[in-house]
């Protein structure tokens, strides 16, 4: 007879950050029964107000996470990226133009669905979906310090900087691009342990929609736009309402990023206005309503130093935390969003298939579980990461400039194509059931 | 009424090439009720010995073409590539190995499915293939001058070297990597009809078996495996029934390729060696087993200027005439089989639908019919050509030599196999169907 230990009624499962993929999954297992713990080390939840993307897909993983999900993601306000494409039948798109060149030439678009993409604040999304975990849930001001490994047949504890500790039967780092959770993991000093620099960076800012509308036309300013041309490109979307426009200038940068404590610092309008000096006049105009003083992000990713593994015995990685990718395909949260229901769904099985049994073949199971969580997601996610980059290159190619050349650099977006249904047409249903089994066959079943 | 001009009782076309594009669209024609002439500058069929693989999906493209076609592949000696694979399960894999660190260490395998490649010697298969087609249909010795095209309303003409000429409905170049008929397209000032250097070159040699055993071992030895590592890789696989093993090593080279008139040249093995000095033990072996005196095969392709279109009014190309490859998928050819179906199945909707009718309507649904081929085929083909580029890329990553890196390499994969399912799982179907609809919508049926 098996020995039940009593301790083992409950799977408890502790999740370092809380960010949209920590908050999510947190939701996901509150609702396959399982007992969770969110840590967040600010204060409260004041995210940047940044703006996102969603892919219908990641929507759909979100619902079978769970359905309060996408309840809060459409009452923050989240709207089809094609909102002001009014003369459009309702369907998101993607549009790459000429930046360089011939003004606003369209090169090629890319039909993602009805719906096939829904843009939000990333704050005020946060702040909805904190909401609906049960109280108690996640816990603020609590940064992790350091986590406790010992046996395989113990729980692995936290330990906060506030001298307060945690024991979990497993723990979930979900605290994004500088996890402390993947420093554990490979080590303090080792380089897969932390982003690099991408070498881009980003002149960010908001244009009034009169002003886009003067340097962009109509139906230009009312709808997502990316600009492609030699060694940078450029986004633009409308925000707020339709009555701002915001913009994104990626640039290359052969420097390395001096403040390793914040990947924010500030530019000039004078400064983008250089970078894009011989791009064509519509565009020149639209940077030129920049305010004068503007923002730059710089883009940090892990393509350079991919995790090794995403999983170790208890202690698993999630989202940026495990893959983090520059922006160019406007899908990093929806790569999160698909580990999150990866890892609810294993964990829902690991807490029907032990419920009641000794804490050796619970701990087992959890091993097995992100074991299997590993081998199914980092491929994919490391795809994305070197994907996200690869797009970025392919709408920054030197041959735009050059007219003879163009044609070669034209041919990019067949592949773009391919990466972008990658992307959108993931097969969650797969996944899971792939997740199962796989999981099943590690623990002998 | 519709005015009937005799001439309008068959529908002639002229193919300009008589390699193994250009004879297997030619039969296609043919057992389509087509009347075709195929032109051959070569006195005869002595096509260099070089070895070369088919897809399945481009076997199948061969049987809609015409049966025939497959049963010369096979009574050539045409073999799965996994034919020295005697443990495998009689599917054939792509292998990558580690040629650099670890000696053969497997790093990735893709399965191609049962018959996934088959493989056979170029020379070989012509011999055969040009056996099906009646006689008459192919004429040697028949060097293409000029093109003359006149009004839409009138044949397309060659003219010859040896001073004669022919009038057709229209003209198709399946001549190769340096078409005479792209340059009639493009003009001879034109670098888009010229195929450009690479900046690789490959010493290409053959192995006995017994050494390439001592080096490699039983296993790899007897199968096809690609060995990567950082600025070059080396591909090698067994041939004539298991005696010897062809070797081919690409690596860069900054210079240009100083003999335009020929894409081979000498080389010693001393060379390669030098290529390959850091490279693991298992590698270097194989390539010291080589014979003094190899050769140095120039790889071009049409990667930096790629042709603005397949076809103008009444002509087009096919294969490597539109577009040339570097090897690396080891598809080129079956990228020109996809070509050739999709030509054959327009050009049978032509001949069916304008059969009695009007010189003008044959000439319009010709320009129609070859419009539509540009429209479905020019994209995918050009993907396949970066495609070769880049996943030579990925092979030769310079972080393969680098312990920290390796992982960062590995990452390449997936989209390795992403870009190998878009090759061998192609929707000719698809294909087929999208010609047909949308040659009858230009022609307004």
């Amino acid at each position: 007879m098996t020995m039940i230990d009593a301790q083992q009624e409950i799977l408890s499962v502790g999740i370092v950050g809380g960010g949209l993929i920590g908050i999510m999954l947190a939701a996901g297992l509150v609702r396959r029964g399982i007992t969770v713990k969110v840590y967040e080390q600010a204060r409260g939840f004041r995210e940047i107000g940044a703006g996102m993307a969603f892919t219908a897909n990641s929507v759909r993983c979100m619902e079978l996470l769970d359905p309060a999900i996408v309840h809060a993601l459409r009452s923050s306000g989240a709207v089809p990226i094609s909102i002001g494409d009014h003369q459009g039948e309702g369907r998101d798109c993607l549009r790459w133009v000429d930046g360089y060149s011939e003004p606003s030439k369209i090169l090629y678009q890319l039909d993602a669905g009805i719906r096939g993409f829904e843009a939000c604040r990333r704050d005020q999304f946060l702040e909805t979906l904190v909401k609906i975990l049960p109280d108690g849930v996640v816990a603020c001001g609590k940064r992790l310090e350091k986590i406790h490994e010992n046996d395989l047949d113990d729980k692995v504890t936290l330990q906060f900087a506030d001298g307060t500790f945690a024991d979990f039967d497993c723990v979930i780092g979900a605290d994004g691009i500088r996890s402390r959770v993947r420093q554990h993991l490979f080590g303090e000093g080792s380089p897969f342990s932390y982003p690099h620099y991408s070498h881009k960076f980003a002149f960010r800012g908001l244009v009034s929609m009169g002003n886009a509308l003067s340097a962009l036309g109509e139906f230009r300013a009312r709808t997502l736009n990316m600009h492609v041309g030699p060694n940078a490109h450029l986004i633009h979307y409308p925000v707020a309402n339709e009555t701002m426009v915001n913009v994104a200038a990626f640039v290359s940068d052969p420097h390395e990023w001096s403040d390793k404590t914040s990947l924010v610092g500030p530019a000039t309008r004078k400064e983008a206005m250089r970078c894009f000096a011989d791009w064509n006049p519509c565009l020149r105009g639209l940077i030129g309503f920049l305010p004068e003083n503007i923002d730059r992000w710089a883009m940090f990713d892990t393509y350079d130093y991919p995790a090794p593994f995403f999983s170790r015995d208890k202690i698993c990685l999630v989202g940026d935390a495990a893959h983090a990718a520059v922006p160019h395909h406007g899908a990093g949260a929806s790569i999160g969003v698909e580990d999150a229901l990866c890892l609810a769904t294993l964990l829902a099985e690991v807490w029907v298939s032990t419920r009641g049994k000794s804490s050796t073949i619970r701990n087992q199971a959890v091993a097995a579980a992100f074991d299997t969580y590993d081998g199914i997601r980092r491929f994919r996610a490391q795809w994305f990461v070197d994907s996200s980059r690869r797009v970025c290159d392919l709408y920054q190619q030197p041959e735009w400039a050059d007219a003879q050349r163009r044609l070669k650099a034209e041919t990019c977006f067949e592949e773009i194509k391919d990466r972008s249904h990658k992307i959108w047409h993931f097969d969650w249903n797969n996944m899971l059931e792939e997740a199962i089994q796989t999981y099943r066959q590690k623990m002998g079943a």
